[in-house]
């Protein structure tokens, strides 16, 4: 189709290497629907008759009928999408799909299928991120007092509610969400009638063009329109993100499900054995999720390696803009898509939670802000429990078996009631700060993410 | 500070390699400002007495007084900003200082540092952006009139006016800007207060600390406050595409200046010259430029990494989120920073320019869109035009030198105006599409700049 | 087949997440080869009776045999290649194929199938590249007095041979064949018989299956032999360094390409055209070479994001160890085809080349290093040399166009002699040093590349 | 020094922008020893006289004296560490110095500096890596009873002797040695006397200098010998991986300090405390270690970035090439240095790990092909035991406490001799396969390293 000026043909090699059928065939709808927007245009800017819009659109739509049924065979010696669908059509219509190719280029015409493509992944995405957030409300609520040790450096640190451990990432997930709607403010920008770099010496009309395909704006500048990717750029740094989340998650998960925490336990369903250990129950699905974090995030590498260093305008690297980012997507939908019932079947298991949680350690920080509330200046109060954990692990005393005597020969201000501070429920009731995780705090926060969902709808 | 409870003292390689002294330092205005809202808010909270923090607030400005005027020693042995800080005051005020502490932790205190820290530099980065973009409009009014090659492929593609190419680049800024502010959304709401990772047992008043702040809200999940870095991945991503930009004008910036193209010259000032070579004059700037891209993308990447699968909450790997964000910042400020007097200072040559815009190949698309307008489909044009090309090559003949018979021979549907269309002024003049690359277009765009610059004063 | 233990029915979405049948069924080969060996091995050892291995043996071979003939269906559900062969083989064979996995694991089995199958690509890639190497040397034979302008910072610097430019990839390439050598050093060691961690407790003879499977050794720690992939880091490694050469080439030959530089052209059989503009003859392999180098050290950076931070011995995030530097090594194998006819078929352009070489500023330097030869210091000799640059440009004049007298007043030494080093074959004769530029060296170190191709043979 | 062509000053943000100081100063070193190797070589071969090359070298030794004394001060306004030192050789001696920089360019001298430098970087490094390895075998033989559950997937798998798990460790760290020594192959080349980028028109010994600096060999093409960076991404590389593995051990030691495996006991002088939580301990070292991952990968990745896409020959790009590298080598060295007495301190707490390897499931694999000797397939073994443990899950029973009628119910073959696997020990000592994790097998490994490091002395 661009054959004109060559003499010989292209190498089969060369052929093959530079096609890109195998991975922008699926963007066939994209394709039609700015065909279809842009015949509409030429033949309202005269460019084109009235009559052979008609019968190139009405030729388009038979072609994505064709596809859609399966009888459409994509043919790589067409290069790309585009020329195939060009191609059939004029098999289709005959000379009159010669017509539609005026006034724009592929260049300008990939940009456009791209968005159009990527605008819907990404409601796609926002809706899969909700349904996780929402599976994790609603196990948070199904275990509403369900108390664990919360962590800092992999170490007991203070005892928190679970419900209050899984809304942290229903938080991190309302970022990711954020960053897609944001996104997706600047995917939605059309890029049709750039031209192949310049714009056309035809009237083309943009703005028609963008409206007719939904988009908010007209990309202002042409070279701009045709030589940037920064909305796949963008769009994989969000999912970069996102599976940093789901792979901190997948670490909790994992840990959890271990013999040594057991703190959760997860579903058969969502777990899978080994071929020679008969005893093995695995959680699989988070560890795939962990691991296929590098895959989203060397996307989003590799495609950053690709456009640096680019002259303007459109150069042939850019073809490779989409196996990455289709790559990402699939990852991160799969990903959203199997974690959802899995977090939603998962069950605490408070026996060893309690066991783990009664370490009376956990409540270190309660003696000292306790001794703070009797006037002790909190760096002293620090050093002097910090002594009293030296002194029982020293005699192998259990900090809540000491008696009175013993804790005030370390804290001298110490009285009955710091004896009575070891019980992590109270612990966890007397967090009422905003965020904290006092079942008051967190059973406010489970209804403000239920009522947020409600309004989504 | 923390020792209470340990034996031993630390090893003197461990302190060495726990330390942060050496990249958190710069954050003591942040720090000092955080413990100074802290200390309002305990005694309006009545947790310390107001005269003590009268003096732990007059304290710490000294400090801070001392480390700006040079006479503060800051102690890697103190392990980090906060602790020397909060050290200095209990040297400074006695046992008062000691009281400072209360209610919060190092994990939320260098969250909020880092947050306020980061707040500002987009701030300075969004003026620095709009400081290379006014030097690009600016430099595009000198030379209204400049016209080049438009390339794809870096073939010649058509023509187009310097001003059109350089506002391609003013549109990809203002999408970083964009991005920046984007980001400073999530990056300005207040960990302060979340603690360790669990919230406070005592009356911690969030709102207050995040209003004194100018935070614009709190973070709603003590866990997630204290575990999270998104805000650190958003900015290292936008700033990874705008480093993508610069690299690209960098690369067309190198090509320009070469001998080979000679579009554009380099004032003597933003070159060096070379060891051995005498003649050399190298365009050092937009090399430096485009090789610290891979500092800004490497620091990106790394960080992904070292968020990659950590369990909630805090860990010590985030401690090392500080070298590579500020790596980016200084790279990206600095690159903004002497890109702007060298993009204000370019000339274009415009006669090695006219020369290489002559060729009427540039031209082959406004003959085919002319032939177009005489009826013929674009496909069928376009394959016209394709062979006109080979018979110019093969013959070795310069399209504008054909006479109307030759052109006929090929082309049936040619007439005596398309003779005249091998003009490049006349090219671009045409191109008056939206967005297009025609005077009146571009002109219109740097109208439209050059208010929104005002505007934003 | 790891069902025992298990209740309910493995969700549907999780077979789907879980499942790599789709990226691992390719090992097929290197499954059953290692699989024969294991049955061979467990026969001699008494593990298993003889006459079941050689049911199992040749119910194996039938088994390749089909798939081989396009007459096996991979079934999803049986998750991977391990469980769809030994799943296939008990169909075929009966009970006896359900002794084959005995004393193995899928952990130490698939460790096992990629390293036979990674030292295959190896070994392949290690021919492809020669092949480039050798159509380098060949079309630097078929031009040897092609000469052109050496770049520095993109700008003129001294004049060199283009076999002595085409001569340097030579040498890139060649360090790329060591270090896939090096790394098949690492990549060919056995861990077949360390089973799931920790070995058997049969009596599994592992240097009876390594030497049948051609390893050159035993890896010495089960759960190391099961935990790591360095083999495949390491590959991706070199492979990445691999794409960063391509991806320089690729620039070389597209600024060649261009009609500034002009000084190659591509076959027409290695180029593709617009869509659009029907004059252009795009060098599309190289532009998308160039991009491809994203995809590579994407896959990089992915799997050392999937290995970071995992605990010992196998977790499932292994298993996405397969797509990334399967895409590394077909983009790598189509680069190195391609590119093989792609150089064989440049063509010097030496009318253009020569314009360019006749810049007499690129002779600056033999001006000073002449002066050297009189005695000027060099330091002293560099900064006259300069001054007369700076005359040429204030002055317009061309450095070879001087008189005596002319450049006598800026070079007080300046002789006759001096006003004859303009000439870039002259200059390039001159370089003699070892590794440089001159005829001499240069057909030397092309004899030295041909006779090391025979010998490889 | 290169400034006789130029008008203008410099501008001042250039020059801050364009100087590499303070990245190179520390190369001082590697700098006057290349070009003592080069003044001896121009004195040798005429270039120079005798006494001017004498004067230079005595003059060199005395600004490295200066330099080692703290007397020198670099200027950023001289740009580079080259530039500094030549500055002040001819402060030093007069007009003599302006001879030095003959027949040679800061391009191959940057190239030689940093080889000679990261040549002595990779020895030390292999060094601390075996000083690494010596404490894991050392704290392996103080435990040789250590017994505690192998993991796949987090989950109970088999018992292992803690010393295999070290010994693991010992594997991957020779593997990164011996990348290390194939690396430095590579690096020890010299590319001395390529000049800017063609060689000299003076007859420079190439051979000589690299002698005089300890090179194996001369790099063959001068364009090369100045354009690529292969020594500096296969180094990081190498590190790379190194840094994977020691992400690996951390997060095995994480895990054994956490409260719930309780493994492994750091010494209090390899732990930090909490400022808030009095009761913390935490394993920082090991967290801080996998924090660093990302900064050695990120230069990595960095590096490949800015090497991507460049032309032939050296580009201003390449001086970005230090930071990453030393960035990257400082970490390694550190970790390593502060890992080794880490390592060699740690105490295995058999107390808790008895217990948890007392899991009677880690020996259903033992079961499985206890089994097998008695002629049962294994497939029908695993799914007969996982029956078992299905039984045992549902009536909450431990497999250890069985009868043998229970047993006999699921599976019919068992007898009086299977109730008595389920030891720990005696499963461990079953594992006798070669690299298994038998003790007898494990001694006898660790006599092996022992010897080995015996001999690299």
């Amino acid at each position: 189709m661009w054959g004109g000026r060559f003499s010989g043909e292209t190498d089969k090699q060369v052929a093959d290497f530079t096609q890109s059928i195998d991975v922008d065939a699926h963007l066939y709808k994209y394709d039609i629907a700015g065909s279809i927007a842009h015949a509409e245009m030429l033949a309202a800017q005269q460019i084109i008759p009235e009559k052979d819009a008609e019968q190139i659109i009405s030729g388009l739509k038979a072609i994505q009928n064709r596809i859609e049924a399966g009888e459409f065979q994509f043919d790589p010696e067409l290069e790309d999408v585009h020329m195939n669908i060009e191609s059939a059509l004029t098999d289709e219509i005959g000379e009159v799909g010669a017509r539609l190719h005026t006034g724009r280029s592929r260049n300008d015409q990939i940009a456009t299928d791209e968005r159009l493509w990527l605008r819907e992944e990404i409601d796609e995405l926002m809706r899969l991120v909700v349904n996780l957030q929402r599976a994790l409300v609603e196990t948070a609520q199904r275990f509403p007092e369900a108390i664990l040790p919360g962590f800092t450096h992999l170490q007991h640190a203070q005892p928190v509610l679970w419900a209050h451990h899984l809304l942290a990432y229903v938080e991190m997930f309302e970022r990711d969400r954020e960053r897609l709607a944001d996104c997706r403010k600047r995917v939605n920008r059309s890029p049709l009638g750039a031209g192949a770099l310049a714009g056309a010496t035809l009237p083309i009309d943009r703005e028609a063009t963008a409206g007719k395909l939904g988009f908010d704006s007209v990309l202002q500048n042409s070279m701009d329109a045709v030589a940037d990717r920064d909305y796949i750029l963008e769009l994989l740094g969000a999912l970069s993100i996102l599976a940093v989340h789901w792979s901190r998650i997948s670490e909790d998960i994992i840990l959890w499900a271990s013999q040594e925490f057991a703190f959760v336990a997860l579903d058969d369903a969502f777990c899978t054995g080994s071929s020679l250990m008969p005893q093995k129950k695995n959680p699989d699905v988070a560890e795939i999720a962990r691991g296929k974090t590098g895959a989203v995030i060397g996307a989003l590498n590799g495609m950053l390696m690709t456009m640096k260093g680019l002259p303007l305008t459109y150069n042939r690297d850019l073809q490779e803009d989409k196996q990455g980012i289709l790559t990402a997507l699939e990852t991160a939908k799969s990903v959203l898509g199997v974690f959802t019932p899995m977090v939603a079947t998962m069950t605490f298991r408070q026996e060893p939670a309690l066991k783990a949680v009664s370490d009376p350690f956990l409540m270190a920080t309660d003696l000292a802000e306790w001794l703070v509330r009797q006037g002790v200046p909190f760096r002293t109060a620090h050093h002097r429990v910090g002594g009293l954990v030296k002194y029982c692990e020293r005699n192998d005393r259990a900090m809540n078996a000491l008696t009175l005597d013993e804790m005030q020969s370390i804290i001298p201000e110490a009285e009955e009631e710091a004896l009575s501070l070891f019980d992590a429920k109270k612990s966890v009731n007397a967090r009422t700060v905003l965020g904290g995780t006092a079942p008051s705090c967190v059973s406010k926060q489970l209804g403000a993410w239920q009522q947020y969902f409600a309004e989504l709808q």
